[in-house]
């Protein structure tokens, strides 16, 4: 039985994380999580899953939830020191870290300290930390497992293998809800068609990032940190069809791919359940049915928030955490309708253009810069 | 390093096996090979691999080497005797079995008690004698490396896996030299066009056998038997492009695949330095570049030789071994222009027909039971 502390458990991460563990009541149990604001569904899980620790966004929420739940031996907390009660909780051997953005990076390193391993959904954790993440997590011994599909099958593929043997690890990219538009038929698109996903159901600001490609920048960097990789190692490959979920070239010309169709409770039950396999219901792939998988180099000039995040990732110190703190902030206008869609790089850009990088941040210097990167990007909108 | 003993150095596989070590001195040497009747290339190999330990098909080609190379320290031998001396070296590490045909079966037996870990190339050895050579390879400790790239494909895709969890294998067939042509369209094909396979360089018996599909017959056959998978969870897609070389499905969904350009060098290379990998130069794959892969599901009424293998399979006993005899006979016939090409399936069916399966039998009767089939085979053709 495995125990697992659960962060964003309404989010899309989330609730297909409870899915995986109701579905294998005899191998998984809850024991904390944490939700932001969705209390109808938080509540319906305290019931559900019994857990033993609950963590609010909010006060306010908290005390609703004691009150109505006096009766439960459920212990309830909120704010960012309850989300850290919910990643350190004795009682669980595993944190799922499915929440949004960057407020994931200092609950991801508390559980670290307190030996939980880790099931990483949260790519700004990363994205935002690689270098004190990675380093705390080999000091302490803990274990980093992707739940990303692409890093996962990119975790599976390097299963029995030696990592001094790659030689490049080759992302795919749907293309997101715009694929098959130019940059010119990018200029008045509306929120509703971004958050059109042709493959994937997943939450709305990573269905935007994938329309910029933002989303496959942030697993670039992600996948450089997690498997120690260099940037210029690391490609992106146009999939349309999804299937392929990414590859490992080895040194000795053989690429091993992980497939599927598109199910995120598959690559997080691997997680949960590695270094086995537990079996999953999910649809079996049968090829002969999809008939065709198309694939097209990536095209830099189309999606320029990819460039960016090489760029970042590259430079490293600050910028990526500019890169992804600006990204957050731009989207979240333009889910609000307050930016156009092709405004969401030229923010980026611009706070990227801004910012004076710092070299090796300590974590205080990373959250520091988070702020003002957001308060910059904030400024560029009228 | 390694050292390597070479059956068949002067076929297909053999030439790549040599090319492949040729390319890796540091850590391949072939201190044993053996050839048939291409005494030209024996000698070339001879004075560039400096072997301890040289066999030829016949006693007259041996005292001709033994004249030729009188001044060298090489030790010339020849028939079953030398195979068996070749396969068995003391100064050998591992056997390479690159033979065509069922002669491929006894060596293998006789380096199996002699502890030496196996690369397989002939399929046959399993085809016709599997539940030996796996008892004999289990109670030995030795490990039995395919060669095949759609047996290493899987092998590769089981690294680091439980076999416990596999719910299918998928084996990909091209389709062969006919594929796109109807059982009508068969009907006059000629051999030149029958050896013109559209992705693999390989040598005349296994093209024919991949235009007949019985090649992917075979490999169902060795697959079961080299991963211990029933027949029921043996799948064959078609895939004309040969880049995804076979699949592996868990039981939680999720696909691995290897992948490459169509190159026997590499799990030629996989099987000598399996578990590591060493570079090799081959190809890479560029996806983008092939844009499309086609998967169609398989026909069982266009390739009747692949039904025939799966009921020799499912039924057992000596059947796989007529099945084998029938279509090395049938084969050799259709090469030297006796019989067409549909006949080869003809032949196969009935010579199956007329033959009562036994069961469970010891490598006498196996070796009896394929001369006879061979017999009877012969005695159809007018």
């Amino acid at each position: 039985m495995k125990k697992i502390s659960l962060l964003g458990a309404t989010g899309s991460i989330g609730r297909q994380t409870v899915d995986v563990v109701k579905q294998h009541p005899q191998h998984f149990k809850i024991t904390a999580f944490a939700v932001g604001r969705n209390l109808d569904l938080a509540k319906q899980w305290v019931l559900d899953l019994k857990p033993e620790l609950v963590s609010v966004q909010t006060k306010d929420d908290c005390e609703l939830l004691k009150t109505e739940f006096g009766h439960l031996p459920t212990k309830f907390v909120h704010g960012m020191d309850g989300l850290v009660e919910v990643a350190v909780f004795a009682d669980s051997d595993i944190l799922v870290n499915a929440v949004i953005g960057s407020v994931g990076l200092y609950p991801t390193l508390k559980a670290i300290e307190a030996k939980k391993d880790i099931a990483l959904a949260n790519k700004e954790t990363l994205v935002t930390a690689g270098h004190l993440v990675m380093e705390a997590a080999n000091k302490h011994g803990v274990k980093l497992l992707p739940v990303d599909s692409e890093h996962s099958a990119i975790f599976q593929a390097l299963q029995g293998e030696n990592s001094k043997n790659i030689e490049s690890l080759i992302i795919t990219a749907s293309g997101g809800s715009f694929r098959d538009r130019t940059r010119e038929e990018l200029k008045d698109v509306t929120v509703e068609q971004a958050l059109n996903h042709p493959n994937w159901s997943m939450g709305a600001k990573i269905t935007i990032d994938s329309a910029t490609m933002m989303n496959k920048g942030l697993e670039v960097i992600e996948a450089h940190w997690l498997f120690n990789i260099p940037y210029e190692k690391i490609q992106v490959l146009l999939h349309k069809e999804s299937i392929i979920h990414s590859m490992v070239q080895f040194h000795d010309s053989s690429v091993m791919a992980q497939l599927g169709t598109p199910d995120m409770r598959v690559p997080i039950q691997y997680a949960l359940s590695y270094p086995d396999r537990i079996p999953h219901e999910a649809k079996r792939l049968d090829l002969s049915e999809i008939a065709k998988l198309h694939f097209n180099s990536m095209n830099f000039e189309r999606y320029p928030c990819l460039r960016y995040a090489y760029e970042a990732g590259k430079t490293g110190g600050t910028l990526p955490t500019v890169l992804n703190a600006a990204n957050e902030v731009a989207v979240e206008h333009f889910l609000n309708g307050k930016i156009l869609f092709l405004e969401i790089e030229e923010l980026i850009e611009r706070t990227m253009e801004s910012h004076q990088t710092i070299f090796q941040p300590d974590l205080e210097t990373i959250l520091e810069v988070d702020k003002e990167a957001r308060s910059i990007t904030q400024s560029f909108v009228k």
